[in-house]
C-alpha cells in the first residue's frame, strides 16, 4: 500500500520501519530530516512538506507529540488533509484528546476522508518489534481496510467504538499508567522510609495482587535507580495533562490524577523529564541533605 | 492454647470464632457484650476488662480499630499488659502505625512480654473462612510459638522483620489499596464520561495488565454500584490517615496518597462511610442533576 | 462612538448599559435575543449576526464565556473580525488565557484591527455600577483611543503590557481569589469543627492580616449560608482551569491551584455550581448525616 | 513573679528574656543549655530538669516544638507537671493541637495546677520586641493571673474561650498562613512564567485586595529570592501536618490545606527546610535546566 507517514520520532521512526520492512511504500515528512534518514536509505520517498506526503497515499498516517502539532500537519500550510484523496483513509496514532480526534474526523468527512483514531499503547520496544496495542475509534470498514499496516505495527487491535473512542480508552489507559506508577513509586519510598528493604518490596509487590501487572517491566529501573527513558516523564506529564483536559471538557473531577499531573510536572522542572517516567521516584525518593 | 481474644467487631469476632473451631480455648472482651454472643455461647469466657481476658493466657490476640483503642486496652484501667505473665505472648493484629508499634513492642519487653505485630489483609470474608494474609514483625521465635493460631485464621504468613515491620508493610499495602482502588474509580468516571460503556471498561480493565489484580473482587460492586461492604469506606480513611502519619514521622511526602485521603474524607462526609470502599466510585460519578 | 457589543450574559448585559447611557451608539449581538431587550428598548441596534454588530463601528467590545465562544464569535461564521475597518479597535473583555490572547492580536493585526485584551475583576454589582477594574494588555495608543469607554464601565483601568498581559494577569487574580475563597472555607471548616463559633471567626479574621481584602464582602453570605450569586462558582471552575492551561503552556506546576480546581469542579457536580463560588464551603461542611 | 521557663529556641529564649528584662525571676531548662547562656548570665536559674524549673513556680511557662515534647517535658521523667504546687498556672505557648491541649488541662486539673494554652503568631522580631500576638485557651481568672507575664511578651492577648481553643484559632492561623504564602508562590510563578515582572507583580498584588495583609512583610524576600528566616518552612510543615491531624480528629476535609502540607514537604525535602517558609516559591520556581 502507498502510506504516507507524518511524525518520525521514537515511535514513529520505529512504527515506519516496520510497515517498510512489510512491503509497503513510504513517503515520508517530518520536522527534521535528519530522523527520516534510516527509512530513506531503505527506499522510503522524502516530502518536503505533509501535503507532499500525502500525495498518491492509500493511506496517511500520523505519530505526532500533540494535538496542535496535529492540527498544523493536516490543516496548516501545505498540509496534507486537502491533497488527501476522496476515499483514502487517515490513521491518526497520536495520543489526542478525544473531542479533538472528533474535530478531526469532522474535518476530514467534510472532504471525503476516511478517519481513524488509532493511539498506542506501548514504548519504543514494542514499536521496533511490532508488538505495540491499538485502540482505534472510527467505522469497522475504515478498520478493516489498514488493518493489514496495524498488524505490521502492533500486535493487539481493540476497536473501542466510533471515532474518538480509541482516543477516550487511550485517555483511560493513560490515568491507569501514571497513577499506577505513582502510587507504587510512593508506596516503595514509603516502605523504605518505614525501615523496610527495597528488593523486598519489589520482590513482594511486583507481581502480586497489589499492583498492575505493567510495572513488573520496570522492575529494574527501580532497583537500580537508572531511569534509562523507555517512556519520557515529559510525556506521562502531557499525557496526563490531556486526561485533565478531556476531564474537563466532559465535567467530572479527577482529583488523584489532578495530583499526579502536579507531580510529574514538578519531577520534570527538577529536571528528570527525559528519564524514564518511573523517575517520578527519585523526585520523592531525593536524599534529604540536597541543597 | 488458653488465649485472651480483645475486640470483636466485624473482623475480630469472625477471626476469634476460627480460633475456638479449631479448640483453643477464649477468654472475650469487647466494648459492647452484645458482639460477642456468638463465640460465648459457642463456650468462650466473658471477661469484663482487657484484664481479665488476659489472665491465664498464653496468648493475648488484639483486633481494634486503631492506636489510641491499642494503647488504652493494653495500658489503660484494667488494662491487659501488666496482667500478662512474662514470657507469653502479645500478638495484636490491629491496624496501627509502625512507630506506635515499636512503642508497644517496648512496653511488652519492659514486663517479659514476647510482642508481634501482625496486622492482616483481607476483609469479612476471608477472616470468616481463615484465609487472611498476616503481615508479621517481631522475633521469629515468638512467630513460632504462636503460628498455629495464625495458621488457623489466615493462609499466608509473611514474616517482614522485627517488632513494627509487619506494621510497615500495612501500611504500604494500605496505601497501594486506597490509591488503587480510588485510580480505578477515576479511570471508570472518566471512560463514561468519554462516552464508553462501564462494562466495556470493567471487562478490558479488570484482570489485565492496567489494574492491581485485588480489583477483580469488585467487579459486581462496580458493574451494579450496589457497593455493599466488605471493606468500609470509613476504615479506607482512617488507614490512609495512619499512612500520613506514617510518612510524616520519617520524613517522606506522598501527594496522590494524600490527595485520596481527602478524597475518602469527602466521600465518607457525603455519607458515604458506612458502604465498601469502592464507593468513592459515586462520589466522583454523582449525577449532576443534583441539588 | 459606534460600539459593537457581542456578549450580553449577567457582566456584559450591565456593561453595555453602562456604554448606552454614556451616550455611545450601541450595536449588539447576543446568542439568545432575549437578554438583549434592556438595550434595545433604550435604543441599541440588534445585529443578527457577529459580523452585523461590527458594521460601522469605531470599536467591538467582546464579553463571552470562553476562548471557543470568542474564537467562534470572531472567526467563525459571519464573525466579526473580517467585518471590522482597518484601524478600528476590537477589546476583548472576556477571561482567556494569555496564549490565546496573543493569538487573537495577531488574528487582528493581519486584518488592520487594533487589538486589547481587556478582562475585568468584579462582579454583577460592579458592573452595573461602572466600577469593573480594567486589566489590559495591548498598545498604550490603542488604550488611549477606547480609554473613554473603558471609564463609563470601570473605576480602575491597569495597563500591564503587551498584548496577552492583561489576560495574564487576570490569571494571577483568579488564583488568589480562588485559592484565597477555598483557603478561608477551609479555615472557618475547620475552626467550627474545632469548637469556634462561626461569627467569631468571620468577625477576627475579615478584615484582618490573615485574609486578603475581597473577603469582605463575602461576609454576609458565610453568616447566612445562603450563597446568592455574585460570581458563580462554575465560573470560578473555568477560570481555574484556564489557570491550569495558562501554566501547562509555560511550564510552571502550581499544586495548590490545581487542588483548589478539583474542589469546584466536586462543588459543581454536587450541584452547587449555580450558587455564588464562596458556596464551596457548602461541599466542605455538609452535614455529616447525610445520605 | 516566679517563672519557671523550659525550652530556649528561636522564640522561647526571646520570650525568656523579655520576662527576665520585665523583673520577673525565671528559672530556665532546655534540652542543650548553650542556647539558655543570655537569660544565665542576666541572672536566670539554670534547671537540670523541667521539675527543678517548676520548683518554688508560681507559673510554668513552656515554649515546645511538638506535643510530644511538651508531653515529654510534663509529664516524662523529672517532668514539671507533678513538681508544680496546687493552684499555680502552666503555660503551653507550643504550638500544638486542641485535643492535646485539651488532654494536657486535664492533667494538669487532676494535680490542681491550672492550665491555659497560649500559642502565639510571630516570629523572632516580635519575640524579641515583646509584639507576639497570643490565641488563649482556658478559665478567664486563670489568664487574669498570668496576664502581667503575657503583656510582657505581647501586645495582642486574644481569649478564645476555654483550654484548647486558643490552639484552635492557632490552627486556623496556621492554615490560613501556610495557604495564604504558598497562594502567593503560585500567584507569582504563574505570573512570570507568563511574561510579567515579578517586582510589578509584588507592587500591584502586595497591600491590595487581593493579598492577605501578613504577606507585605516578605516583600524583600519574594523580590531578592534571599529566604533568610522569620519562620523555618519546617515548621510550617510540622504547623500543616498539625492542621490536618486537627482536621482528621474533627473528621473534616482540608484539600487544598492538604496539598499545601504536601508541597512544603517536597521543599523540606529539596533540602529547604531551614529557610524561610516563602521559600516554598524557590521549590516551584527553580530553574528549567536544572539537571
Amino acid at each position: 500500500m502507498q502510506v504516507g507517514f507524518i511524525g518520525l520520532g521514537i515511535m514513529g521512526s520505529r512504527m515506519a520501519a516496520r510497515l517498510q520492512e512489510g512491503g509497503h511504500t513510504l513517503a515520508v515528512h517530518n520536522r527534521t530530516r535528519a530522523k527520516a534518514e534510516p527509512v530513506l536509505s531503505a527506499g522510503a520517498r522524502w516530502a518536503d512538506s505533509p501535503a507532499e506526503a500525502a500525495a498518491g497515499a492509500a493511506c496517511v498516517v500520523t505519530m505526532l507529540s500533540a494535538p496542535d502539532a496535529v492540527r498544523a500537519a493536516a490543516l496548516g500550510e501545505r498540509g496534507f488533509l486537502p491533497a488527501m484523496a476522496a476515499g483514502t483513509v487517515w490513521v491518526d496514532c497520536s495520543t489526542v484528546n478525544p473531542s479533538f480526534a472528533r474535530e478531526m474526523a469532522a474535518a476530514a468527512a467534510e472532504r471525503g476522508v476516511r478517519f481513524l483514531d488509532a493511539p498506542v499503547s506501548g514504548s519504543k520496544g514494542p514499536a521496533a518489534e511490532g508488538t505495540l496495542a491499538f485502540l482505534v475509534g472510527g467505522a469497522e470498514g475504515d478498520l478493516a481496510t489498514v488493518r493489514p499496516l496495524l498488524e505490521r505495527m502492533g500486535s493487539s487491535i481493540s476497536h473501542c467504538g466510533p471515532a474518538g473512542q480509541g482516543a477516550a480508552m487511550k485517555m483511560v489507559t493513560n490515568l491507569l499508567l501514571g497513577l499506577g506508577m505513582l502510587a507504587f513509586s510512593e508506596a516503595l519510598v514509603l516502605g523504605q522510609s518505614l525501615g523496610l528493604e527495597k528488593d523486598t518490596l519489589l520482590e513482594s509487590l511486583l507481581g502480586g495482587r497489589m499492583t498492575p501487572g505493567f510495572l513488573q517491566g520496570r522492575k529494574g529501573k527501580f532497583a537500580s535507580e537508572q531511569f534509562d527513558t523507555d517512556f519520557p516523564l515529559q510525556w506521562m506529564h502531557k499525557d496526563l495533562h490531556l486526561v485533565a483536559e478531556s476531564a474537563f471538557e466532559t465535567g467530572v473531577t479527577l482529583p488523584a490524577t489532578s495530583a499526579a499531573e502536579e507531580v510529574y510536572g514538578l519531577a520534570k522542572r527538577a529536571g528528570l523529564g527525559g528519564l524514564d517516567a518511573a523517575a517520578v521516584y527519585r523526585l520523592l525518593w531525593q536524599a534529604r541533605e540536597e541543597p
